[in-house]
């Protein structure tokens, strides 16, 4: 197949998504291109880790400023919104809609993912979405990404051609302690990843997504490399 | 209903939009939301026309930076291809794919519509795509906003609800001289629009944008105001 384009955040799933992108590629093609988005997200230490994983693999790496703070709604860009604590969030694997929600999110990342894998002519979409970990978010379902992949086809020149560019998700049925062992298996940098939804140095290990980690790498057995 | 959004360009067509949807609205609601893109397009006085339309209606004016020229793949936005005259653009009725097409364009537009929508909880997106003239373009005909709002419902919390946003192309079916008649009708201000594809103090009079819009005033039997 012909090249691909990860959407990039930083974090641990999109990593593994990159590293299995790249795993899928022509040996003597481009990296995949990673595309991060700068949505004025308050844990801005993602967007250097986004950009520490695609130097990593060789990619080139657009990051696209979106800042979501003008219409605001969710914890992660609205700082009237407490990052919450697990307990009281919502979060995790029951079937609430977290705070953490930002508004069409996905919808917007694999818009925008489409404009730019039609403007370089790229046959794929990746995104690291997980629908086990993320139940709670709408637009981290199969029937989302599926509904998603059939609009894009109908907006794009290249879906008119016959050629449209698909939307891979090869980690949505996966747990977080399976994307972990993966990760390690296609030997993805772990260490240079980052997933707490709060900025600083240390993730805080205290919200949702450091807690889902955390349980990810001891579930799988594995110490979590950036935390040496 | 509650609250809507309109997607403004500042040209014609969402111009008259604007005006349709806030003759839609409560008499005692909000003016309807502008939203407008910087995606650094060349006709940069298209978002001051945008400006002075949403003024004109009280409305609040949302513009969202997204630069699309790190990407290119579009006349509209890549200082490299060449904003074609209509006899060699493809453009118009005819039904191959324009240079002056931006990919993924209503897509990306309608997914961030969709996220301010979500954010503000509004009913309705407004969108002043028309078929007719437009019917190169794949993103502006009525199977791809049927899927998109279909995409959306499956994406958003509210749809998750039972409340999705609604996508609204009321102009959709209507040829250029239509929608000069009904903006004269609903009194929406065709003066502060504007529609050439170019830059500059004056509508250039060639490129395709202008050749529609001066036909279609013409057909219409209405002298253009923004000409006087």
């Amino acid at each position: 197949m012909g090249g691909s384009l990860v959407v990039l955040s930083g974090g641990l799933d999109s990593t593994v998504c990159l590293a299995l992108a790249a795993r899928d590629g022509e040996s003597d093609g481009p990296a995949p291109l990673a595309l991060s988005f700068d949505y004025g997200q308050r844990h801005r230490v993602e967007l250097s880790s986004a950009a520490a994983v695609a130097r990593h693999y060789g990619s080139e790496h657009l990051v696209v400023p979106l800042d979501a703070r003008p219409w605001g709604g969710s914890a992660l860009t609205d700082d009237s919104i407490d990052v919450p604590e697990p307990e009281t969030s919502g979060g995790g694997a029951d079937q609430e809609i977290p705070v953490t929600y930002v508004p069409a999110r996905n919808l917007i990342f694999l818009a925008v993912a489409m404009g730019v894998a039609e403007a370089r002519d790229l046959d794929a979409v990746y995104l690291g979405v997980n629908s086990l970990d993320y139940s709670g978010y709408p637009d981290c379902r199969p029937e989302f990404l599926t509904s998603f992949a059939e609009t894009a086809r109908l907006a794009l020149k290249r879906g008119v051609e016959g050629r449209p560019v698909e939307v891979r998700a090869p980690l949505l049925d996966l747990g977080k302690a399976d994307i972990v062992r993966l990760g390690v298996e296609v030997r993805a940098p772990l260490d240079l990843t980052w997933s707490c939804y709060r900025g600083g140095r240390r993730p805080c290990g205290s919200c949702d997504s450091c807690a889902l980690r955390e349980r990810g790498f001891a579930d799988a057995g594995v110490p979590d490399p950036a935390l040496v």
